[in-house]
């Protein structure tokens, strides 16, 4: 009998070329389609629920995929990360992708159409001298931020708008640019760190990189935190601010 | 007029098979040359203090080279920067060996026979759920360790003994395995790390893995703190704990 699994998978995207896959490039879908099927004994098919980009993270992404699969749900983790290599790098098989959980679900449901929410951390280093060791996990922007002028400014974004001025071109064609935007928070954390926690029902192309990338001209003095909602208003990608790159960008996690 | 420049190098060893140039792999003497030998000019050959192994890092490693150089010295960190690419990730070209710092020094000078000590962390996680985002950084032990016997334990490491025990096969031959340790301090940071920062006046081909891996096993209850005079006395590799991995080793500071 098919069964239908949603598994939560945890990556550090540094060395991938995102979720989706690609033909001879290294990406997240790839690789577990890669193992899962190796585990499965059949080919494997995933949908994740956020096609994350190049060097974008996750801690709890999410994907279901069916099959006549054979072994038993328990097992899929194990096996899974047993047949991940991780990738080539001077230590050997240390794997930057790992399934943290396997479950049985409905044969209707589907981590992709059926998420009603997700939760994203933007991370930005403000210390003035740039740390090699995190150049692939923060955005190291090497200067203080006025995080009141910041969190002035997230009151403006949350809520029921349309956010076309934060979406990017190239992504998928959308029915609408009207997201909902729950939660939005910025956060100090130790040595240097300001967190952008952003919870919403959905995301538009790009949307957590340009929406951080505002804040940041925001908390720079660069954008006056008055002037978001004419941003929001006029709909134009060109008045908000930049695209902040993808390495300060976690997937935290999916609501069904 | 010959020239010789002594460089401060930082890296983040995870993606270089070690310090030393290999053909047709990836080290930072090999990276570091191509670029010196394209912002100099002419071919350029570098001495490191250390020949750090895959995997390794460095926060202040340091090399010397002779030449016919014409950029002033002042030039020679941001210009050899700009020619580092970093290898290929999905980030693209975002470099993991940067130069920290270059002076001019008399002639006689060089980088490893002129090094009169150096200092070493080593990054131990003891949380049981292990980070992905720390696999290249920690030797991710997921278990507490008792640092009292630890200490315990490096009171009879400081000082000035022949350290065989402590030696891995398969380095360059040296005159004299006696080296002396000056200081060897057992520390917990925040977020469930324990760091050992040992300083001497040199250290036998995978000295401070060996000693780290049985400071641990000292830590973990394996190897009582009596025993590591006897360990030391018997100048057999077995008696010692296992070679911790690389990842959680970093070159922290050249003494001259």
């Amino acid at each position: 009998m098919e069964k239908n699994i949603l598994l939560t998978i945890e990556y550090d995207g540094a060395n991938f070329y995102g979720w989706q896959k690609q033909p001879d490039r290294r990406t997240v879908q790839g690789e577990l389609e890669r193992a899962l099927s190796a585990v499965c004994g059949t080919e494997i098919k995933i949908d994740g629920t956020s096609r994350t980009d190049a060097g974008v993270h996750a801690l709890a992404q999410r994907a279901t995929f069916k099959g006549e699969i054979k072994i038993p749900t328990d097992r899929i983790v194990v096996a899974t990360n047993n047949s991940l290599t991780g990738g080539k790098n001077a230590l050997g098989a240390v794997s930057d992708v790992r399934v943290i959980a396997a479950e049985e679900v409905p044969h209707y449901f589907h981590a992709r159409f059926d998420a009603k929410g997700k939760k994203y951390i933007y991370k930005i280093g403000t210390s003035k001298e740039k740390d090699i060791f995190k150049r692939n996990y923060l955005y190291q922007i090497s200067e203080e931020l006025n995080t009141d002028a910041m969190r002035e400014a997230a009151k403006h974004i949350v809520g029921t708008h349309d956010f076309q001025c934060f979406q990017a071109a190239g992504g998928e064609e959308k029915k609408t640019t009207v997201r909902t935007i729950h939660d939005l928070k910025i956060t100090r954390e130790e040595k240097n760190e300001i967190h952008i926690e952003v919870t919403g029902d959905g995301f538009l192309y790009n949307m957590v990189r340009i929406m951080s990338g505002t804040l940041i001209e925001v908390g720079l003095g660069k954008i006056n935190p008055m002037v978001i909602p004419i941003i929001i208003e006029s709909q134009d990608r060109q008045h908000a601010g930049h695209t902040a790159p993808p390495q300060g960008l976690y997937l935290v996690e999916v609501y069904f």
